[in-house]
């Protein structure tokens, strides 16, 4: 065991992908882990997608697929969490949906029996123009506590970080921190740059514009409408509380652009559906002017048409390549699943075999 | 949610049980959690059975049992444990396993999925006597760094304790530490003292006592032999090299008796044995003069006829206990498995239902 | 002890100053500490100074004075950091001065005792135009990892958070997480604001705009330069490479203004002396072409006229304030021991006497 | 410094001064530190003093010594980790001493300043036959908790543990961990074995008896009571109430012995003072009868004529020892100042010169 356990490995990329990739490796025993990376946790460049999330649990994941088995073993990961660590950031409260359309009414999701006290809301308990509605305890995270607690927790650990630009996924073989040789394995979780890193240049991958309102308002809960007809496509409406003082995060929209500019008619959108889920969050009468904004903000969502990639890549001359990247907008929520099994396939790639890795 | 995890609960207990199942009740959110016990790490009363276990990762459950869960739950926090904080000194080695008599070669067991590279041995590789071996990767651990990691884990995590010798389980009720009230549950982990406590005084509860050599040799990994069949009824052999200076202890005997002493004739059979399953202890050419003791000890298993007992009990005035002792002689090995056990008895005791806890 | 150790006190500010004034008085035993803050870890508001830092420690004070004792506090605190938690991104290196004045030649700084390796450089050791150098260990810090890293501190041990935007520091004694009543102790920690924050106003703070490049490229240490005649007022020369892949940060500009923008200008002339002062940053015979930028930067130090003010003032109605602020360019350096010198006086506030404090 | 930092150290002893020094050898940036020990945390042999004792925070050190500089420090690390991390089993809490005769009366201690709320009593808070008495707030410690938890320290900070069983203190520089060749020095924490170990055999050092009862009954903080003529020479009284459920400790004696038996007749006078100075460990009316002891056990101080020894010896061929050895009663309390003082030592035996360590 020893020798396949020190075989050097790199992680391309810091995002929520390549941290939680690095911890899960030292987990299964790996000893010698390298994250290289162009953007690490502080910084807020556009293509650097984690730190823009808004970020809560939940699944879009198809019943019976691998990546509910994703979802299944991520929410036992952050639940856990939530209630051992709670200085990473994740907060576990009640969140209402509303519907706008009868669409989807009485339709159980799969991940029912994870998030405790789900239900059906009475009639009586809708607002008006809602058609039908439920609520659960879940969580949202807050990605200025918990990313930079991932890195920390990395370090902690051992494993070390270099800042690099690169051109190729090939360069990343020999940035290995400690070794001489080439790494064993580069596990690529480079994220939307998946669609221009050298070697990869996927172009399935495409962003997904995300478009928040960040306000120091608070609020009890988490609050989600969607399916009115009358929004423009590609808009819904989610609120979510942040713990420790992190305030609270307003959204959503999903438009593929890499255009980067806030656009302030979706804000105001944004703001005014916030306070209509969730009237709590201003004074009784006020409209948007009673938010007060921390910050407006746009992210990219990593989506992969066909859903993620979870692969070993064989290049000339023995390189392996593991691929973990492709979450589009259920990166944080899939990550701990998604990482064990982009683990996998890397215990395969070094022991030469179809053998499994044994666990979480 | 909040009203049901903020239910004052109270664990009667401080061996490796009550303290896992404190830590697992945390996890799934419960805020106002008491251990109330008459022993406590650090203690050496022959009654509190924890800190005089040899211990490692060998299941007796069958497969298909509710007893496997319990191991195959127990593995993945063990490995968890063993990779992220080696400071609870666990250690993951090889251990090698010899068989004197021909039963149950080519047998497989269920968990050799979840211990690396597990295999038979080939027939070059046995010493002389033995009829068939295998090896795969698990752990050991020891509990002189592991019981008290639990003890300090529970009070980092706000878990409360008081030092208390009940006569009655019944008086646990009004020992919470924060409320003036009756505790909503009491979880019962009293071990071998569940024969005794009044109350319980579960009489398929029996010691089975334990007798072990600790010594400073040190050797490379984990052995087992057994089979033999001159050997007297209840003997075998182990030999576990503890991680830390642990040192490494030499077991084993299994005998259904109260009798405290030290025999130190099964004691020079333990030791002889020991040399042989593992020769490396000694120099070339020393018996059991060449081993170093640090102390002898024995200890009294909670074996269970019939097996642990988890379940609710509600005794008259709704006083609702969960018991969860009857570990036998794999106490720590299932003990992360039988407290997510135990806490799915709490959740429902405390909801009133049939609905189960969520997860590990 | 105990009831005024439970006396609610709120933090008014989230920045370095804030943060590890809580940690201190957590640390001095204080129970009920609510951190109510504008801006928190990952925000990038330019009136949040912290995230905006470059940091080494390279004392200003004056021997004999109150601030040489914080320094002193504060490099203790530093160095335990540095070797027991790496986590917390402090990383000690060898950092080399170069003057290009005589002026300051052969002079001793008080802190030569504390710096490991201190020494005067030999004239072979000097570059071109190079008067005089020296060199000792030190350490800088990458605010992205120690910043958060405070918060997360901050969290695991009870310490509440609310983000609220205040007008007038009176509204801080309602703000506490607990309690009904009113804060016992306010304590003032809002750097540059407090030239803006009603019932503070002090216009004897004022903000000196510092100017930064991030660059992705590696040396082996810390490098200062300054002293030359013909450099525009205000600007000098550092370059301080991150630990776990920060990056490297080339700066330094003191301007007293609010001026936003980022000058481009400037920012050549800090990247060419960068490269001057340590050619390893690129490759031989490259100018600032070689420099891979991660982003440009400007924050502004809260500096204040005559000094940092530490001390209690008392408004009508008992409300009790301590001012923790004016700590200008030496923020992170001085922070322990600013901190438990404003400790003292919360201590001296809520005791309503002079008694001292008993330590750091 | 790197070539310093990394040079191999070995620590002789697991006992409170062994361990403390390797975490601070930890901190001062040594990278390579391997304790060699008899016994470990968790052992229970009667010359491993270190589980055995009471532990309070109650200084012998005199004004302007060395000693005092211990203590001083010492207390603030306790202080500290008594606020951060009550994981540790440091207990802060009111400590009452009663006089039983006049000598003494009105003179105060040097660390009054240390420890909060210090008073004399008035006459009227004496009970009967006392002729003074005095309070303030200080600390206990559950040698149970506090010793696993600085192993497990050690070992999250990478120092190695060997289990040896030295003859002669020169074996121990053949036995560091990562290196073949010789440690550069060996710091010799070997208590009340340094009387035996070969190379040292100090018979300056000698074995000081202290008998304790441990309780289960609680009271609410701790109590002292010395100075009756009448009490047998070498005995006086104290009650410790132990944090998490720790139990209370009844001391105190002191004979030069190594007599390892339990005098019950010592312990039915120790149990009979300790009702006295704390009536409320027992309902009103009961003696001894209402103890519930955990257990009697017997201790060994190790005093060392003339204090204790901390310095720097060379055995030919450049064996460069650092003892720090004979704390006689006050292990625990002056632990980190020894601690200290013992890394400056090793700063200059690997520096070869009088540069002092830089601080705690």
């Amino acid at each position: 065991m020893q020798n396949l356990k020190s075989s050097a490995i790199v992680v391309v990329g810091a995002g929520v992908t390549g941290l939680t990739t690095a911890l899960v490796l030292r987990r299964e025993g790996y000893e010698n882990i390298t994250i290289v990376a162009k953007h690490m946790p502080g910084d807020r460049a556009l293509e650097y997608t984690s730190p823009w999330a808004a970020v809560n649990y939940a699944p879009v994941s198809e019943k019976g697929t691998a990546a509910e088995e994703w979802d299944r073993l991520s929410w036992a990961e952050f639940w856990r969490l939530a209630h051992e660590s709670p200085e990473a950031g994740i907060h576990i409260q009640k969140k209402i949906s509303y519907c706008l359309t009868d669409s989807g009414k009485d339709k159980d999701v799969w991940f029912k029996d994870l998030t405790p006290n789900y239900r059906f809301l009475d009639e009586s308990e809708l607002p008006p123009g809602v058609k039908w509605g439920k609520e659960c305890d879940t969580f949202c995270i807050d990605p200025a506590i918990y990313l930079p607690y991932l890195k920390i927790r990395c370090i902690s650990q051992g494993i070390q970080f270099k800042r690099v630009n690169l051109s190729h996924i090939k360069e990343a073989f020999s940035l290995h921190g400690n070794t001489s040789g080439l790494a064993s394995v580069v596990i690529n979780c480079t994220g939307v740059l998946a669609s221009k890193l050298g070697g990869v240049e996927d172009d399935s991958v495409v962003p997904v514009k995300g478009q928040l309102v960040l306000v120091r308002n608070k609020c009890s809960g988490m609050f989600g409408m969607w399916g009115a007809k009358d929004w423009p496509a590609g808009e819904s409406c989610y609120v979510m509380n942040r713990p420790f003082g992190g305030g609270t995060v307003l959204g959503g929209s999903s438009h593929q652009t890499w255009d980067p500019t806030v656009d302030m008619d979706l804000a105001k959108r944004i703001m005014q559906r916030a306070i209509e889920a969730c009237p709590e969050l201003v004074k009784p009468g006020e409209g948007i002017e009673g938010l007060d904004v921390i910050h407006h903000s746009v992210g990219f969502r990593p989506v992969r048409k066909g859903g993620p990639r979870i692969e070993v890549e064989e290049l000339p001359g023995n390189l392996k390549i593991v691929h973990n990247y492709g979450a589009g907008g259920f990166g944080y929520q899939s990550s701990w699943g998604m990482a064990s099994a982009a683990v996998q396939k890397v215990n395969m790639a070094i022991r030469g075999s179809s053998e499994a890795s044994t666990l979480l």
